[in-house]
């Protein structure tokens, strides 16, 4: 390494403080635009968000938070949820947002695990934290994200009112200088396994993150863009879009408590948003909606789409509309963005039909995330799009280790982190997500999708929903068994379903039995929870055994 | 800070041959097209250079270089300079890109003060090498860019042959694992006044720099997008284009030694280039070309223009073009990226005439550049798009020390690189240059730009060519002296001039006098040598003293 003196580049850490400074600075008239809890709407600007951020930064001082404390948020996506972000890592703090969809023991215990210090919460959540009040174990104090008006006049919790701390603040003290390998933000995964593991986002990881998540090819968000995160900021940094809208001076809409297609789309239509991002039930919802209006979403002409896989009907019934699908994928260890489903040169050149086949998988990865797939023994296998494996990833801002070393096996010792999917690489570069890990049937040492079973039984007369498990078998060691809902009023049976599969999977793929059931079990987020449905049939003896 | 252990990141080092990889995985196939110095058009892919750029590691390894060791370059924008530049930095070498447009006594300074151990050229420069070889004092290998066949038959240099070299390699050997913070590249200012300065480029800076270039208001890049930087490599960084272009997957295109307007269009038009970047002198060789021949450039539609202020009538004769002049203002000093021109939506609300206003200015910050303007004691100035100042610049790819140490007066102690320009900021966040720090004139404690000046000055009748300086005054300190070389034939006088400035500038700014001169002396790359100037005049007695 060269011993000489001189010849460096500036010492100018990667902390998540000067997104907003950036904003501030070059871009402080644009708007940020929120629908609030309280009712009415909100308009600030850049500026008025580093403002006020700071001011969190100085209550959170005054209130004796170090740098290192986490700083819990139960809140909806809006402008004080911004600026308490910004606010709480622009103190050194650690912005832990807490998903409200969780079950109660799971706040509970990830608030508990976090050792949250302060609380921030809108005042949906006042009778729900009532509730769990006696069993948070470290939080010292609860913070009302509201002004003096909106607070309650009886309540058992003894409250602070945020626009009060943020009152007796000046903006003038500095963001708290600390490393970019800091902490910034926590959030906890929504397993279905097990307690929830925390994901502590680094200041480093965060900026990077909003970097590669701004290239081109990705969010492309520049100053003219109008960008609605639909996507919670409770579930992964709301895919980081109140760091990429500041990076690039975009003005910046947030929904608030407000999830319905109505709401949303008078917001998309008034404030003339062209960017939103969302998880698909929300887009598969509002186009309902338009279809049953007639009406069309004003200049939205992008949605980035990601949570679980967009299905082909929806991106065409889009395109149809003039807004253009991304898919995207990713995960809460992935801050979250690992891939995108931009269309490189190869794939644009297709017809629109063939463009349809990769627009569906789950894209290519952003520059900072590698990827490769595995089998079993860790070998690596080919990028050829069928042959499925392991999916490891690597990048800077995949976690490295869960908080307090919770999930170690999720490590591979070298540097990866095995996602828990199972997915095909292809020639082009794209990645397909095919099932997790331990959904997978694995049949006489060959692998069976589980989801593509369920995507295409779903497709059968009669049916709502379908779930796929393996189940023991003699001879193959696993086979595959499905488990049907009805759709209310109609009555499929094993051999209609098994008929409508014939032909349209591989044969020895064919489900080894098919059952009718009443209900499916499903997650706090609404996926279906193949754990229980594992352990509810695990001496099933199938007809073939 | 907190102390639980647990909860991080990857430690994932922002290395440029991460650029490479990523390119190589998700964009092999994705070409690479050069123009060389031998003749042919050579065809490649991202995936091929990654490959060659492996084997040029491992040349160098064999030649007995170290990580840290500086390696020149003395060559145009080929896919060989491409690969050896990854190469380079691959092996934890310190590319040092030499400008063959310096003074030969200044690239024998910059090889021997860089201490150079082996030198990569074209074959255009092999007379040069020869004449400058016993001059040398560090350089242990030539190794010409070329294959055996174009190898000359008689040279008295002891040459190695670039394709032969990367024949005896294999691409298998990894790259060299360094820290972030090691330096990557190195590339001297051809500074007017003392000896060139060296700035050494991190890996860090270079692949932060290149994340900030590819955003949508900086390069846009995407997978589909075509590029040709006919910035040159040697000249920082070919403004990052071979590791933007390689972030995003960009095709890449590259002229070789070819900068002749009818060559560059013949390129534009048959690669379907539709992003082009070089200095105004390009552009405005290439305007009339345009103009006399009655054709057009194919797809391109922008180009991003820095290196000097781009006229207002360019802007116009481009847009008539459709093609899209983006001002980039920048320095060897940053990476160079500072400023780009993209609208913020006020100005693309204006008229165009209006919009052209700020067209004109180099723009507003990159994410991750930080500027202030301040005054001869160090205080802030405001920001009104009005007041001049000396513009200060921090960020992650902003030098903080020049190779060996020199030029310290550029650092202020508090992390801010002094620009050595005169600038205002405006309240939209858009930079202006009015001058550089030491060409302002100074007149009774206000300053006057000379750059301004001689814009002006410029448009009067028969004027080919102005220079403004600053020359003693007893009352005012300095007063304005403008010179003038006239166009051939013609014959402005001290009057026609002053007739001409009247009323098209402030009373105050008003030259004392004028001369009509020869000639003006220049830089090695064609700026005005204005030290010389002052030197020439330094006893010059204005008619108003």
């Amino acid at each position: 390494m060269s011993s000489i003196s001189g010849g460096t580049m500036q010492d100018w850490p990667l902390l998540v403080w000067k997104l907003i400074d950036h904003a501030a600075s070059f871009h402080g008239t644009r708007e940020v635009v929120s629908l609030t809890c309280e009712g009415p709407e909100h308009r600030s600007n850049w500026a008025d968000v580093r403002s006020r951020a700071k001011k969190v930064a100085a209550s959170l001082r005054r209130l004796g938070m170090s740098p290192g404390d986490r700083i819990a948020t139960l809140a909806w996506n809006t402008y004080r949820h911004v600026e308490s972000w910004y606010g709480i890592s622009g103190m050194g703090g650690v912005a832990h947002t807490i998903n409200p969809r969780l079950f109660e023991d799971q706040i509970v215990y990830i608030a508990n695990h976090a050792e949250d210090r302060v609380l921030f919460f809108d005042i949906t959540f006042v009778p729900l934290i009532e509730k769990l009040r006696p069993r948070f174990e470290t939080i010292e104090h609860f913070v009302l994200l509201t002004d003096r008006a909106h607070m309650p006049a009886e309540t058992t919790l003894n409250l602070l009112c945020y626009e009060e701390l943020l009152a007796a603040e000046s903006d003038e003290a500095p963001w708290t200088e600390i490393p970019e390998t800091a902490p910034a933000g926590l959030c906890y995964t929504s397993g279905t396994t097990g307690n929830p593991k925390g994901v502590q986002y680094s200041h480093r990881s965060n900026v990077l993150h909003a970097m590669a998540a701004n290239m081109t090819d990705v969010f492309a968000m520049t100053a003219q863009t109008v960008v609605l995160p639909i996507a919670p900021m409770f579930h992964a940094n709301a895919w980081s879009v109140p760091y990429t809208a500041a990076a690039s001076g975009a003005k910046l809409v947030l929904n608030g408590p407000n999830f319905d297609a109505p709401t949303l789309q008078a917001l998309i239509i008034k404030e003339e948003v062209d960017l939103a991002l969302a998880v698909p039930t929300v887009w598969l919802t509002m186009l309902q909606h338009l279809e049953k209006t007639g009406t069309r979403l004003g200049k939205l002409n992008r949605t980035g789409i990601g949570g679980s896989a967009v299905p082909r009907s929806m991106i065409e019934a889009y395109d149809k509309l003039g807004v253009r699908v991304l898919q995207l994928w990713g995960m809460t260890e992935m801050s979250p963005l690992g891939t995108i489903g931009t269309p490189t040169p190869e794939i644009a050149a297709k017809t629109y039909e063939e463009q349809l086949n990769w627009r569906v998988k789950q894209g290519r990865g952003l520059f900072g995330v590698e990827m490769k797939i595995v089998d079993d023994a860790g070998e690596e296998l080919p990028r050829d799009g069928k042959t499925f494996g392991r999916l490891l990833v690597r990048g800077p801002w995949v976690v490295a280790s869960y908080f307090k070393g919770d999930g170690a096996s999720a490590f591979d010792g070298e540097g990866w982190f095995d996602t828990g999917d199972v997915a095909t690489l292809d020639a082009l570069g794209y990645m397909q997500i095919v099932d997790r890990s331990k959904d997978v049937i694995k049949s006489g040492g060959e692998w069976i999708s589980s989801i593509d079973l369920e995507n295409t039984a779903v497709g059968a007369p009669g049916v709502a929903e379908a779930a796929v498990i393996g189940v023991h078998h003699p001879k193959w060691d696993e086979r595959p068994l499905l488990l049907i809902r009805a759709k209310a009023g109609e009555a499929p049976s094993r051999e209609s379903v098994l008929a409508y599969l014939d032909g349209k999977i591989a044969k020895w793929w064919m489900p080894d039995d098919v059952l009718i059931v009443e209900d499916l079990p499903h997650t706090a987020t609404g996926k279906l929870l193949k754990t229980e449905l594992r352990d509810r049939y695990k001496d099933y003896k199938l007809p073939t055994s």
